[in-house]
Order: structure tokens, then sequence, then C-alpha cells
């Protein structure tokens, strides 16, 4: 029997998993990262200015570590049995480091700066390098431009890189490597880098057969950035590849063996999509937590508006991989428990023992659609598709002096149920056929009140995955297929994946108010999201014009 | 020496105090209604519907006793000493009667029906039937109707008996009038009816010599309204006059005197005209509280689009009174101490002793104007001035993962400041000057946050009225005035009216970042308030169908 291990990087914790060659699940162990996610200021003082979001690379070391070992331990296995082992990280989160893969904020000259530090996929500070990457991009006409939405996110590798260059130009000369942390850590284990086509085809605009954007598009961005690319690996491997062998050492801290193979990366939310057993074009995921991600693969290639990007052999080979998502999900709910949450509401929970969120589902579940006379905008946290604007901010309409809180919790469910909906409205609008909808993540397992509305507001069947770590799951399935490279990856996808056997069906009577009220959605998302956008635009000026800039 | 008594009936309360000559104010006696408003259900089980607001009579009656009474005792006074009553209520708060003044709620016939109980001033389920009103006066071109801003709103006498000739016929049928509180309290204490021409004015379109709108127009509205005239007091009697003396009974009742004079009834928020000072045109009181209502007076008639009402010798005589409003300010702010002050924030307050309104304006009052990222619409409770559009709803626009609930409350501030701005713009456009702002009212004297925000956002200094009670401090003004018929009123408001020191200066920096926040909210409102009024209007819809309707 082989088994093997994924390790999932989210944006709080690690997980890894330990699954046998059939894919059951032996052993499982979760670690917070001891920084988590540094919003504020540096653990030595330095303060970081508004949308910065940054994490410390010996947490996901420490966690690697203590995860493998641990899963490792309980499910009975020694290092020698652990035949492969697959990597999953959130992204576009990414450092810089030396050529040795030293991250620059490890050496002691640079531990006060920073930029010297892991961006998290949500520092969103690099608005305005996005925004001069598309006027630039747009004007140049780059022929990639398209396959990635017309538009580039702040979120991004070159945007972020981009910012180390105009606010810490000696980051910027000091780093040999601008790398995706899921990168960073198959090179820890294996000793060399190996880049994976996923982090570098969806983030940093790497193109098979094409490469990165050109240094003309670079030097037009800024004449000190022309010569960026040679800061990214170049060395990309398709999914599924084998990137190397553990090494001696990472096998001594991890509790594995020098023969354990270690598979290419894989961004988090794609690594659902093997992990549900997904295996063809048209079946859409929606990975739901912090944030959503929606993957589908198609047989062509179009240009989608608002995408986040169409990469060749993305998630698995032969397809083309389309992604978007969405910035603020499992983010708005808990957002609304720490800011919103009332008191008597919380004293009733905690006396009937129910978390916040059970209490504010079971009083909203009571209630019609429309009767909460609300509806909003999901974008607390910017808006990614299909706008690509996070100088957006959310908006709730309709309050009145009988609004309950449940009612504006349900609204901020609905929200995002409808920016689901737009987004398969892009995809299908593009003529990129969406036949099902799949969902993955925490709050399609423990959450069947939210995953209901969003099967009326779609108007489609929902197929919830049966895996409560699809990351991992998806990761290990990976580290299979490193191990034995003889063995098509569709055959692992198709015995291992899982796709679970609880499915929501669309209400009738919903649908009809729903669709009523996602037109009035959509009204208010071109309002402020194109017509008027420099309402949002100036709301947040002035928000940033008050607080502290950059250290 | 001469004493009076001014009795301030508000929404939740009633509230005497006792003066003399010179405005001293010797005792003041507050007492709560036991029914409170009855927005749900009547004490005898009847579902109310959605936006019902009803009170009690009774409830009137007990708490004018228990306050005179309690009050005279205080103030160590005798039922002979007091030469005069006053009486201010909230408006349009309207019952049906009989003949002899007999509330039809009181009949044992009618304890179970709700269309026979007093409609509080906000009740908004008549907005049908002030839609039917503005489409006929303005398809009939009224002459009257620019009087009253081009548009009626719900909350006036003739849509709340519309409403109930449409939806109980045999209450419409059974009252032999229809009257304001004000009026009707002012009955019981004298023993004959006698109508303000505040009330008749300002809420059921009685005009000075022209009388209410014609019986054609009634009959427009519905045949069976044809003679709704008929059905409204007809002996209309100038501010400042004497409506009669108290009678044997409710002398014995209240511990006054046969000869204790009664004043004509003055509507509540404009009492507070009289009890600062306000003696001529060109200075704009804004009285706030639950909602905020704006008092301005002119030589001029002039139509102000969104205005309530202009009414010769409607305040004091010789002058046009102009009213405006809003619907929801103090509302507001208690609506975001009930449903979203989250627990850590309750805790905090009583902890350190701070009401949360306090905590709340100490957190937010460190924040620079623009910092919270947000800007609101107050229209929580429909929309009075200038859009007198009761099925428009309120939006908060701009938040985020940082967005705090001192941000969310300093909002709701800032909404209802921009829409007195707006208020103040339009009357300047329309060429009716307003040269000095003065406050009165809860907020305005226990609030300096709040009031520099006003100041601020409308670039105006605000002046304070020194008093706790203005609104009964106006009706013992009208108390005096109608003891000694032979005083000129203007005297008696000069001498007794009293303006405070208190005042707000604008701040420069905060009034330029103001501006463009009010260019902003000026956009929402004609967003979401006209070009776009459909989308609250079917969230109204939607909210309603949900609902039971009307038991």
């Amino acid at each position: 029997m082989k088994y093997a291990i994924g390790v999932d990087f989210g944006t709080l914790s690690a997980r890894a998993i330990v699954i046998d060659e059939h894919g059951n699940e032996l052993a499982e162990s979760v670690m917070e990262y001891p920084h988590g996610v540094m919003e504020t200021q540096l653990p030595g003082g330095a303060q970081l200015g508004v949308d910065w979001a940054l994490q410390h690379p010996g947490d996901y070391l420490l966690c690697l570590e203590h995860t493998v070992l641990d899963a490792t331990k309980q499910a009975g296995l020694q290092g020698e049995d652990i035949a492969g082992i697959g990597i999953d990280f959130t992204s576009c989160t990414v450092l810089p480091v030396l050529k040795d893969g030293t991250p620059l904020c490890m050496l002691p000259e640079y531990q006060n700066i920073p930029h010297a530090y892991p961006k998290l996929w949500k520092h969103h500070a690099a608005q305005y390098c996005a925004d001069r990457f598309n006027e630039v991009a747009s004007q140049r006409g780059e022929s990639w431009l398209p396959y990635y939405g017309g538009k580039i996110s702040s979120e991004w590798a070159i945007p972020k890189a981009l910012q180390i260059l105009s606010e810490a130009p000696e980051v910027y000369r000091a780093m040999d490597l601008f790398i995706e942390g899921g990168d960073w850590i198959v090179w820890q284990l294996c000793g060399s880098p190996a880049a994976s086509a996923c982090n570098a085809g969806y983030k940093a605009q790497w193109r098979y057969g094409e490469g990165y954007p050109s240094s003309e598009f670079f030097k037009a961005l800024d004449p000190y950035f022309e010569h960026f690319a040679d800061k990214l690996l170049t060395d990309i491997f398709p999914l599924g590849q084998r990137a190397g062998f553990v090494t001696e050492a990472m096998a001594r801290r991890c509790g594995l063996c020098t023969g354990t193979a270690v598979a290419v990366g894989i961004i988090d939310a794609h690594a659902s999509v093997p992990a549900c057993g997904i295996d063809g074009p048209g079946k859409m995921l929606i990975a739901m937590g912090t944030s959503s991600c929606h993957l589908l693969m198609s047989r062509e290639e179009k240009g989608v508006p608002g995408t986040c990007g169409i990469v060749r052999d993305g998630i698995l080979p032969g397809l083309y991989a389309y992604e978007a998502g969405q910035s603020c999900v499992g983010d708005h709910f808990s957002w609304f428990i720490d800011n919103c949450l009332p008191q008597s509401y919380a004293k009733e929970a905690g006396e009937r023992g129910l978390n916040p969120h059970q209490l504010l589902r079971e009083k909203t579940s009571a209630k019609q659609p429309g009767e909460s006379g609300l509806v909003a905008l999901d974008w607390w946290n910017g808006a990614r598709s299909t706008l690509m604007d996070f100088d957006l901010s959310g908006a709730m309409i309709g309050m009145n002096l009988s609004t309950k809180p449940e009612d504006i919790y349900r609204a901020l469910i609905e929200a995002t149920a409808y920016g689901t909906r737009n987004i398969i409205e892009a995809f299908t609008s593009a003529g990129v056929p969406v036949d099902e909808l799949y969902a993955g993540g925490g709050i399609a397992r423990k959450d069947p009140f939210a995953m209901q509305i969003y099967a009326d507001i779609c108007n489609r069947e929902i197929t919830i995955v049966d895996s409560n770590q699809s990351g991992a799951l998806g990761a290990a399935i990976l580290g299979l297929a490193a191990a034995g490279q003889q063995e098509d990856i569709y055959d692992i996808v198709r015995r291992v994946g899982r796709t679970g056997q609880t499915k929501y069906i669309p209400n009738p009577e919903h649908v009809a108010i729903y669709d009523q009220l996602f037109e009035q959605y959509m009204l208010l998302h071109d309002y402020f999201g194109k017509e008027h956008s420099q309402l949002m635009h100036l709301l947040k000026s002035l928000r940033h014009k008050s607080q502290p800039s950059l250290a």
C-alpha cells in the first residue's frame, strides 16, 4: 500500500492529511501560524499601511514540520511509508528571497522592513501598481491580457513586486527571486526550485510557449523594472509532475525519507478540483472559504471578462483551466460576528450552546426571500470577479427601523450568492459552458442554509464535495501522482477524488423572488462598480488620507 | 405673579412644566404612555400590518392628569395659581371620534378594530393613499399643492383618513370627526372643540381664507370620500388665542381651576420656535428628536419642493411659517444601539459607566471626517423632505473589513446632517433665506459631537436652544398668551423664550472634506430617491408580501 501526504497552507493555518492510495484519510493535523496575518505592524513594531497583509515564512516551515510529523505519527506510519507529498498554498502569496532561497525578512538587516516579508494574497496595498499595470498592458495591447479577463488584480505577483520597487527599491535590488509561497515550500522540501505552472500561469502572467510578459512591457511599467522576469523562476513544471525528492535535512525535520517524492505545488483553491473527482470540462467548482474561488475547465480558450486567468494544463493536463473569484465570503460573516452581533444575541447563543452563526441562521431561516427588505453588494474586501477593482467597498441597501441583525447577516450571504451567479453568467455569456455546480470548503459543508440560498439564487443544483479538507486531499493526490509517475493522473483523480452525495435543489418559489433581487443586485453592481465607481473610490481615498501611511 | 403650564405630548411620553411669567421653570413631571407605540398588535391581540403605529387615547388623558397634578404640586402651587395651560402634541397623530369627542376605540364594539385607534405620526401604512392623493392633486392642478412642496406625506391626515375608508369603511362611517390628538386634548380640557390653525394648516391642507380642499377633490379621491371635510373641525383658531377655560370636571381631575385659560394647541416641533425666542424670518430652528423638524418663517409665501407645508400665522401671527423634516434621527441611533452594538462594546460601556452612545461617540471622535470610509442615506424611516417618499429605505455605502461599529454610528449621524443640509439648500434655492441656524431637542443639547458634525456639514454656525423642554416651554408660552390676551405674544416670546449661549462653529478643514462627501450623498440621494427609486420600492414591496397583512 502506498501513502501520501497533502499539506494545505491556508490563510491562518496549515493542515496535513495522510491518505492511502484509495484515498482513505488516515490522519489529520492542523497548526495555526504563530504570527497569523500581520495587518497593522511587524513583530518589531514597524507600522504597516492601510490594506497591508503580511505573513512570516518561519511560520510556514514550523507548521510544515509539525503537521507532517504529527499526521504521520497519528496514522501509525513511518517516514519510509510516505511515497509522496503534495503542497497547496494560498495564492498569490509571494516573498522576496536570495538565490539560495533565504527569505529577505529572515536576515537581521531586513527584519524591520515590511517589504521584506511575504505579502499575503489579500494584501491590497498594491492597487495603484495594478492600475498602472492595467493601463500599460491595455495601451500596449498585450496579447495575453484577454486571458486574464482584461484586468489584473492587485493581489497578483507583478503589482506586488512593482510596489516593492516603488516603495522600497533597496528591497527590490536585494531580492534575487520573487517567489510564491507554495513554490518556496516545495524548494525547501526538495532542495531545488521547481515552479508550478499553476502559480506562474495564474499569478504572474506566464503563458505556455510564451513565457512571462516581455521586458519591454516591464520597462514600460518602470525603467528599473525592465529585467523583473530575471527575478522569477523559469523552470516551470506542469501539474501532476514530481519536483524532486525530500532532502535529507528536511526528511529528518519532517519525519519523512529521502525517497518521498515531492509534487509540484498547486494553488489551494485549485487543489480542490482533483479532490472532488472533477475530471472534465463544464463542471464548476466553487471553493468557499474566507474568499471564494470559482474553477472551471474547458476544451477551448476564450477570453471571459473579469476572470482571473486561463491557464493551459493549469489544473489537469489537456484542458484549459479558468479561474474567477470573490474576495470576501467567510470574511464577510466573521466581520459581522465581530462587529455587529448585539449583546442579546451573543447572550442567547451562549445560553443555548449555539455559535453565533447558528443562532443567526436559525433566526433568518424562518423568513422568506425578500422579507429582509435588503440587498447588499459583497465588496467588503474589494471586488475580484468580474470587476477587478479593490478600491470598491461594500453596500447595504434597504435598512429600516424593523431591520434585525439576522436580516443583515442573511443579506451578506445572499450578496455572495448573487456575486457567484454574476460570475456564472459571465462564463456562459462568453461561450464557456457551465453544466454542473460543485461546492467545497467549510461553508459548503457546514452551512446548509447558505447553500440552499446559493442553489435558489443561481437556480442550479449544487453538489457538495465530501471531504473536510479538499485542499489537502488535492495536494495528497498530487503527492500520489508524483510518487507513481507511470500512472495517469486522471485515474488517480477518479479513484481518490470524491464528489459527495449532498445536493441542494433550487426551490422554484424562491427562485422567482431571487430573480427579481438579482436584477437589482446587478443594477447596484453596475452603478457602484462602473457608472459611478468614483463614489467608492473617493470613500477609499478619504479613508487612506486619514490613516497613517507606510512607516 | 402669573404661572402657566405647558404639556408636551411626545411619541413615548407626556411632560408638563410649570413656568412663571418671566419664563423660570419651577417644576417638571414626565410620564410614559402605558401602551407606548403599538406597532404589532392591539392590547386585545388584533394584529397590525407592516408600517402601522397606533396609540391609546386613554394614555393621553392619564398622562395629562398625572403630570399636571404632579408638576403643580412640585412647584408648590394651587390650581388657582395657574393662569393658563398650553398643549403641544406630535403631529399628524389623528383619531376618529364621535360628535361628543368620544374616541371610537373607547367603545366596546371597536376596541379590537385597529382603525378605530389614533394613528401616530409615524404610521406609514397609508402610503398608497398618499400616492393616490398626490396623483389626483397633481392631475387636478390643485392650487394649494405647491405650498405643500408639491407632494403630501403618508403621515398626514387625509391619507390616513382615506386608509380608514379603504380598509375599514364601517369605522369611516361611524366616526363623526377625524381629529388631531392635540386638538382632542384641548377639547377635553375646555369642553368644546377649537382646532388649531397649525394642525389644520400643516396636516390637513387647510388654507387661510380658502378652507380645506374642495369636495370635488375629495370625491376624485373616492366617491364615498366626497364629504370628508364634514368630518374635520371647522372652527380654526390662530395660534396665541385662547380656546376656552378648563371645565369643572377637568379642573378637578388635573388640579386646575375653571379660571385657567386653555390655549389653542400647537404641533410639538413648532412649539420650540417661540420657546427659543425666535421672533422673525430667516431663523431656522431644527427640532431634533426621534425625527427632526425644520421650521422657518418668512415674510413671503413661496413654493419650496419637498417641504411639508407653508401656513400663514402657522407659528406666529404676521409671518408665513414653513416646515420641513427628516423622519429618522434619534430613531436611527436607537435602532443602532438595539440591533448593532456588539457585546464587547456593551461590556466596555457597562464597566466604564458610560451609556453606549457615549462610548461610540468617544471612539469615533478620535477619527477624522472621511476616515470611516462610509456614507449613508438617512432613510431608515422613509424620506420626508425633500423627497416625500416613505417607501424609500436606508443605505450604507463603503463597508469594508476594517469598518468598526463606531464608523457606522458616525455615518448615521453624518447622514442626518447631510439630510439637513439638503433641506437648507432647498429653501435657499427657492429664494427663502436661511440666515441663522438654531437647534433644540435632546440631541442638540446632549450631543456636542453630533452638533459639531452638523455645523461642519452645513458649514454654518449653530446656536443651541437653552431649555431641556423647548416643546413644553413653547406650549407654556401659549398658555401665558391665552391667559393674558391683552399682551402681544411677541413680547412674551422675547421675554420668556431663550436662545442659549452654546454655539458650534464650523471647522474649515472638516468643511472641506464634508463638502466632497455631501456631493456624494446627493448623488446617492438622487440615484436611490429619483432615478432608480424602483429599487427600494421593490425591496419594500417584497418585505410587505412576506409579512402578515392587516388583521
